[in-house]
């Protein structure tokens, strides 16, 4: 059992000291190992550390980018976005909560490796028993951490199963039914949703995102493997252009449509406005048993087809129209740059709001939307095409937010219904999930390992243990 | 129509003097245009010169590359493999000659455009009339070339159309049989073949490297908007990580199952190598019929699903045992480096061969297949999972050989026969076309118009002027 053995060789194995390569470490006691001709020992050391940047896939100038895993909230929210994503959705095939929280601890020391550079499992990936698979897959043993971030959620069927079509409720496997927040709710029907079941929802998720699309692939690949036999994949959903900054320091990207996209979004360097609308604070918690996700956040995913063959047969006039904003320079229609706080009351010569009725700018502005905010981390997709040629391509929405009653839906009813831009647009997939905080600092290793008196320490562990 | 807009638009606009930005000579006519308020004037410009690489998706301290489009063979073959892959093959729609070539000169325009850093079409994503679309969808607008190339191919069933499952032949729609090469076979089918004919084959294929995979698709995307009502996308593939280096300068990739690839690939320092193994020579020419492809190659691609699932519960052992190389450093099993020529007569201690009879190393070799080489160029991709959660994901194989029928058929013949690795291998797409040569440098000005006297220069001229 994969999950068993990292687990076991993980917990037991005596980490190296803080800044010794596991090279190193291995060099001085592999040298021996008979593992046929021409094998190589001392291999599955901290990764790239030998050949960091030159000509490796994707590596660049900051591929060296390593960002802690540990931390009040987790990694991978308000990190600055990074160019790709890979995210997992899996559900349970376990009805053991004692297989849950082994999970999750495995997945807390495999997380800080990977984020780290390091390979998933101690032996790496060639370091290990010649006859046993090895710790690590592999396909990154050459690139550095290229900005990896690993972001952890539970959705709502963890808590409460999944209801039958008839009605019938769900069934709590794991006695987790009254730590249910009650803002992780079943998601409504929007109007013109198509989702695929197969694409939606799951009982957890990983989002995965790095400056290199093979290391965040990578990372899913070892977590889910550990995961054989505990769960399986539901939906993956690779991302390929990030589509919001969530840093002032970052260049505002464009989607699809062509247009600067997420040009509001709340970023780090407001912490006023992560805590009024990321961060769920101790207050949002319904009662003692709820009070776990304080310091954690809502994440919303949606996959949003995006028809680019039609919007492309559409003028200037009508996309800009559409949007709000120029195509340009994102600056609103109302005047300005791209920062430019929207002027929503500004008319033309003739009478006409500058600002559509049903523009996007405006429908989806906090103004319009009782004063919400949310710290949005799309990505855009590409997933073939269809059987009359058309890309099977759009932006795959992630936001984070502090109550999704409150910042989500009010919102997605608006832009459903009203927003003129739905006629290019598809829901595909959606899901929910509640984000537990971070581990904090100074309880786990950088091998994974928590520190003496902090072996109860994963993430998660707030609702599990 | 876009594709007459933009071939009218290109063919007729005075192209701007080398070396001066697009967006300096807009600035000089466009300051009066009456575009709505806010909008912006004088955009479409060279991508990227602005905002080259501050943050920008995907953009790095290479991704000002810019590779020619013009040259005695195609760029994209021996170009130092690019980080990402996304490829596309058509089909046509009409049955006209004429408007199959007015698409390649369309094609030819767009694409020393795209590949030069340029947008699709001369007034760029803001710049043409306010009620039109613009010329160019506009999501790579901030970003630079991002070392892109751009590669054109024809498919057997663009000559002699497709026979019907009960043989009939196929329709020669464009007056083309009598220039098919004997060599653009079709392909056998190989044992264990599982292809879905919708991820197989086409008319027309374009292949689209750069190291940003935004660039990529962008550039796919434009190029088939130019296609509508002549041509429409059969099938699409996105490839995440390069598994091959074309250069010497370039580190060896890894691929899904962990171990360096393509080790023993043609590269661009090897000219007598490709001379003989890649590039169609004028001896080749079945009559004068053919002699058009010459100087040019043939892409195979084949769709390689890898169960990386079942692979990752191998031992170390089995895995270096199944590739005949270590999984470390890549070296042989019969000893050495990476680059060390396997000695496969070379025994253990108990006379078996270090390197297997049924490994892959040995039944690739060139002296197990009349001494053949190819020119991979593949690409690892991650399409979602299957069902039961498996990832569905693998090596999208490709490779440039000057015939297939001596450089490709024995070989995968033999491979899919009794290469061991083929237990862990399902082959879902396949495609042969035929690369045409290259436009001769000094026929097109850097924003893709013929110069004086090169009015006939496209690609694929020589099959088709």
């Amino acid at each position: 059992m994969t999950t068993d053995r990292t687990t076991h060789a993980a917990e037991t194995a005596a980490p190296p000291p803080r800044g010794v390569s596991r090279r190193a470490l291995l060099g001085l006691v592999g040298g021996a190992a008979a593992i046929g001709a021409g094998a190589t020992v001392g291999f599955g050391t901290l990764r790239g550390s030998a050949t960091r940047t030159s000509g490796a896939s994707g590596a660049t100038a900051s591929a060296a980018t390593t960002y802690a895993f540990t931390g009040e909230h987790q990694a991978g929210i308000v990190t600055p976005a990074q160019d790709r994503l890979y995210a997992a959705a899996l559900d349970l095939t376990t009805t053991s909560r004692d297989q849950l929280v082994a999970l999750l601890r495995t997945w807390t020391v495999m997380a800080a490796r990977l984020t780290h550079g390091l390979p998933a499992g101690p032996t790496g990936t060639t370091s290990g028993p010649y006859d046993a698979p090895p710790d690590d897959t592999g396909e990154a043993a050459d690139l550095p951490a290229a900005g990896l971030t690993l972001t952890f959620g539970f959705g709502r069927s963890l808590f409460v199963g999944t209801p039958a079509p008839d009605g019938t409720p769900g069934v709590d496997r794991f006695g987790l039914a009254d730590r249910l927040p009650a803002a992780l709710v079943e998601l409504p029907h929007f109007p013109r949703d198509a989702l695929d079941p197969a694409r939606s929802d799951g009982d957890l998720i990983i989002q995965a995102c790095a400056d290199d699309p093979q290391v965040a692939v990578h990372a899913i690949r070892n977590l889910s493997r550990a995961a054989f036999g505990t769960a399986t994949i539901r939906w993956t959903q690779l991302g390929y252009g990030r589509t919001s900054s969530t840093s002032t320091a970052q260049q505002t990207p464009r989607n699809l449509f062509g247009f600067k996209d997420g040009t509001a979004n709340v970023t780090a360097e407001e912490p006023d406005a992560l805590a009024e609308h990321v961060w769920v604070q101790p207050d949002d918690a319904d009662d003692a048993r709820t009070a776990w996700l304080t310091g954690g956040s809502y994440l919303v995913v949606r996959r949003i087809r995006m028809t680019v063959e039609t919007w492309d047969r559409t003028s200037l006039r009508e996309q800009e129209t559409l949007v709000g904003r120029t195509k340009g320079t994102g600056a609103p229609l109302s005047g300005g740059t791209e920062h430019t706080e929207p002027n929503l009351a500004a008319t033309g010569r003739d009478g006409a709001p500058l600002i559509a009725a049903r523009s996007h700018v405006r429908l989806a502005h906090p103004s319009t939307n009782g004063g919400v905010r949310m710290l949005r981390r799309g990505y855009t997709f590409t997933d073939g095409n269809d059987a009359l040629g058309r890309l099977d391509a759009g932006l795959f929405f992630m936001a984070y937010v502090r109550d999704p009653r409150t910042h989500y839906v009010p919102m997605q009813t608006t832009l459903a219904r009203d927003d003129a831009l739905m006629e290019y647009l598809q829901h595909t997939g959606s899901g929910l999930f509640a984000i537990p905080p971070g581990i904090p600092d100074g309880l786990l290793r950088p091998d994974g390992t928590p520190l003496d008196g902090a072996r109860g320490t994963y993430v998660g562990a707030s609702l599990l243990a």
